[in-house]
């Protein structure tokens, strides 16, 4: 099996290096991954400009290769022909804070995920881990790597109906803590973002889209509910927004 | 009745003077667009940098603002406080290309108008024209403005079911020459993107996401079938990708 990982965390991330090694237990990684971050950046098609693509080694000395598009243009890029080999599986993660209910369209994560459907039509799967808002301080991404490797080759063994793929988000604890797994329904998201006007050094305005960090719904039955009450979140997404 | 206008192409384009004129024949409008083309950047919510805003004057001489954000990050800053007055109605367009099928995840035009619905839970219209592939030659925005005007009247007399918002899509042909409304369902877009890969002086490769434009399937009840047919596409879409 031939595994594609990718983030939108940038190829240097943590998250990256975590999961492309559980995915390495399941076949053989090839990594596309965004050589900048791109969080909140939505679902990318760059048309107006020419995509590089480096070779760059992660911490572990493994080889990945960084492209200056956004998480759904290193997709792209992999499965119209950058990577050679027939790729089998699209993973995407992992991701260091959650991606859940309206996160969907905004997350680089999910977005990725997304273009694995589209442009490939293959299975994919966005994995987010519900860490706290700690400004970047190194996480253990242990658990969350073993729940993408169970649910990676359940995927494998079983496929996804057609134009259908996995957000998944773990909760964040120890895996002989985590309750166990469920099947969600995509919740709702409570933004608190506000406006935060200041002025530069020569008395012109800019605006930070600021505010507190989101909330949510702990509906039964949604992603939220399930991460909060301590059980792995797989939702099944789909690309039809008809109302 | 307040409405705001926005778009993906910037600013200065004529797809959004066109809309901002019908508009105003409705109410008070609000300009806030950004300031560079955006098509098929996503969902975008900026908060790695802060965002600049500048007034300017468009070539009737009215007055809109333009942000360096992405379409959706225009919709947040003016319901977060930089337009003073409350919006009733979020409009953006007019895209001179048509948005269906999985261009909706893709496309600022219509992710501005998602981004109505998280950031201001009021109801949004995004408008696209299925005009040729001309390379930018100027359109003739009459039919689809007029178009415009008919649906947000009806939306501002009526309103949204909470959560949805409206995908229009017009035929690219004389008013008269349109044979109605359709409301419709999402159908399926037929990408034919292709991976080119070329070599720079320095004989270094770079890649664009290139191929013939996209199709899509003319199916009866479809956002497509619709347009095929010479009717303007009206697709309720909403916010839930549960599969």
């Amino acid at each position: 099996m031939h595994i594609l990982v990718t983030n939108d965390d940038g190829v240097m991330a943590p998250g990256l290096l975590a999961l492309a090694k559980a995915m390495r237990e399941l076949g053989e990684v090839s990594i596309v991954a965004p050589e900048q971050n791109w969080s909140a950046s939505g679902h990318v098609k760059t048309m107006h400009r020419p995509l590089r693509v480096k070779e760059v080694l992660l911490p572990d000395n493994s080889r990945a290769l960084a492209s200056d598009g956004a998480p759904s243009d290193c997709v792209a890029l992999a499965l119209l022909g950058l990577v050679e080999s027939q790729v089998d599986l699209v993973v995407s993660g992992i991701n260091p804070n959650a991606n859940i209910g309206h996160d969907v369209t905004y997350s680089g994560t999910v977005t990725a995920a997304m273009e694995a459907v589209i442009t490939g039509n293959i299975p994919a799967i966005a994995i987010s881990l519900d860490g706290p808002d700690n400004h970047g301080a190194p996480l253990d991404f242990t658990p969350a790597s073993a729940v993408a490797k169970r649910i990676a080759r359940a995927v494998l063994k079983r496929g996804l109906p057609k134009g259908v793929f996995l957000n998944v988000n773990v909760p964040f604890l120890p895996l002989d803590q985590i309750k166990g797994y469920r099947i969600t329904r995509q919740g709702l998201r409570v933004y608190r973002d506000s406006l935060d006007r200041r002025y530069d050094p020569r008395g012109r305005p800019y605006y930070w889209i600021g505010g507190e960090a989101p909330t949510a719904i702990p509906e039964e039955g949604t992603d939220y509910g399930a991460i909060a009450s301590g059980f792995v979140s797989v939702t099944p997404l789909q690309l039809d927004l008809t109302a």
